[in-house]
């Protein structure tokens, strides 16, 4: 598909967080089963249950933009969620383990906070205002889920050392 | 290889860092050279001198840890120079060709900032003090080098409406 326009680039970037935010809901089920902290596998949970109001969301904006919701590949998302498989499969510890689920999981909020970010702005700029509100919403929840990933990465390394 | 403590996850984060920051460094002059803005060229030009600093910085780390500076694949950043790549090449208008590119580079940043944050916490963790002080000071850069590309990315629209 040719991209001849910012309104065509901003409808393709939300088809790409659109298939990105559908691949995590398909993820953090694992992840929430991998974890050995109680504590994480509950943040995962719960970020779950926000990931899926995000699609919810998406498909709001698409439908406030007269489109159909529809992903398109995402091969940065894709590339978090391979990287993050196979160093799951190489460690044995399950510290170390915890460690790169809130290290992995915190990629995914960067990747999900650039894109966001890049949208809301672009958003604005197309007159998308009530989009733009949506897509702010999703933006500053991915920012708290991110704080939340760091302080219990803090905190495992602090039980670590105790 | 497999990973059996925090040491081990961090060395091999280390890695995927040097990786990244390597392939970034070959793609950066590609982008300033797509680039239609010349402030956005300069940017990119810019940031090319600071990442190689980057790399630089990395080998000092490696050093200190008496490890040999080596790559670890990356599909993360693999997957987000294939999407930029992509788009790319589906866009045709040069002014939304920069906005890509900046939405791009801004992709690139926030995985730095991600796995920076994250290594410079283990390594302080660690205990190895002057590796976490070598890790901060490029994580600030990588946030500075963020915000640039935002104040660009709004300009450049602004430009656009003016």
């Amino acid at each position: 598909m040719a991209l001849k326009s910012l309104e065509d680039l901003f409808l393709h970037t939300l088809k790409d967080i659109y298939f990105a935010e559908k691949t995590i809901t398909k993820e953090l089920p694992t992840m929430a089963k991998k974890a050995k902290s109680a504590e994480l596998t509950k943040a995962f949970e719960s970020h779950l249950e926000e990931t899926k109001e995000h699609v919810h969301r998406l498909e709001q904006a698409f439908d406030t933009l007269g489109k159909k919701a529809e992903g398109e590949e995402c091969p940065a998302i894709e590339g978090i969620v391979k990287e993050t498989k196979e160093l799951l499969g190489e460690i044995e510890d399950e510290r170390t383990r915890d460690a790169a689920l809130i290290s992995a999981a915190q990629a995914v909020e960067h990747y999900e906070i650039t894109r966001y970010g890049t949208l809301a702005t672009w958003a604005k700029e197309l007159g998308h205002d009530d989009v733009a509100e949506l897509l702010h919403k999703t933006l500053e929840e991915e920012k708290a889920a991110d704080e939340k990933l760091l302080r219990l990465g803090k905190d495992s390394l602090n039980l670590k050392a105790a």
